[in-house]
């Protein structure tokens, strides 16, 4: 849908231009965290979702495929469902419990 | 499907952490691309939609929903597909084409 809609653009603008706006639109996405207003919550997860799948598009990632290839119902690095990992609070001074 | 996986310990983690590992997986993604090896990228696209559907989890937001009712085929300011919106190459400075 994405492809469709804004690829286009998307392939103009380039991988930089498309992550800045990535990262921008996660930006957002906190504000509106912070703010706690579901209708524009809602609204900014969408655009984040929206900018990953032209940034994937832009890089002929298959998002779908690559989300299930990784996380196909048990977590990728203890194998299980639920997750079993060692808890981790944030990523700061920590290794990702997911890489 | 993250949900099952993680939501207990993004439940414990919070608001705060939860979006602080999706702002660092989104970091670790705009390294990947300058990398641009296609196995590492796909693995932190599917990083950071895992990150994204954790923390929608844990503010109760349907992040399928959410995406689908403001990208429901056409483009949510012009209203077209393909979008016809002016383009705009980063966000800096600039309106976002899709706020």
């Amino acid at each position: 849908m994405m492809r469709r809609l804004y690829f286009h653009k998307d392939f103009d603008r380039g991988v930089k231009g498309t992550y800045d706006w990535l990262v921008d639109e996660t930006r957002e996405l906190g504000e509106a965290l912070e703010k706690g207003d579901k209708k524009q919550l809602e609204s900014e997860f969408a655009d984040v979702i929206a900018w990953l799948a032209s940034l994937a598009n832009v890089v002929n990632v298959d998002l779908q495929k690559a989300t299930l290839d990784k996380y196909a119902n048990v977590c990728p690095k203890c194998k299980r469902s639920p997750c079993q990992c060692p808890f981790k609070k944030g990523p700061k001074g920590v290794s990702a419990p997911r890489l």
